[in-house]
């Protein structure tokens, strides 16, 4: 497991895939981000939450959807908010997520340049 | 691993990360190209074919950049174009490749409606 990327790292940390200057660093916390939505369970969770009214969910919101199981639901949320994918507030009994969109902004600007190719 | 996906298919299935209407073939789809991208020397590979001169490398071309073996790199040029981010041509001794930019164009749709978030 990579080291959790806090949103503000994410969007200044990231290369463009255009050249020789994606140094290590860049290349191993773009491919984290690329990791964190390589499961489909984990893009239909962020396709679901995004959609959310007021654009958050809970945990219970999300396992009726998906048809997996609560523990297995939370272990994709955690590995999306470890990426700086999603953030999680706990409001009583449950943790509401949020998409960050800063995160997946940076991403897209990663794929830029290469549309131009 | 995943069927390989063609560009055509890749531009043509994938519904955006916004909504329920994600159906579990577009989740398979779309994290298997985030799969493609998910390993660091894979986004190095992607960033140096973009960057090289006329936006192609033979594996001769990537093998001294990356630091690792030719059966490695020619490993991971595989994932690569198994999944529609690269394609191959054979030129004699050597295989050539090139950045699919449709492919990555897709990728990025899918990620645009989570900016309005």
């Amino acid at each position: 497991m990579t080291s959790p990327v806090i949103p503000s790292d994410v969007a200044g940390c990231c290369s463009p895939l255009d050249g020789g200057v994606l140094d290590d660093e860049a290349a191993v916390r773009l491919a984290s981000m690329f990791k964190a939505l390589s499961d489909p369970a984990r893009v239909k969770l962020v396709s679901l939450i995004a959609a959310a009214a007021d654009g958050e969910a809970c945990v219970c919101d999300l396992t009726g959807p998906l048809g997996l199981s609560q523990p297995t639901v939370s272990h994709h949320l955690k590995l999306l908010t470890d990426a700086g994918v999603l953030i999680r507030q706990q409001r009583g009994r449950w943790a509401y997520y949020r998409v960050v969109p800063e995160t997946l902004a940076a991403t897209r600007r990663a794929l830029d340049p290469l549309l131009a190719v």
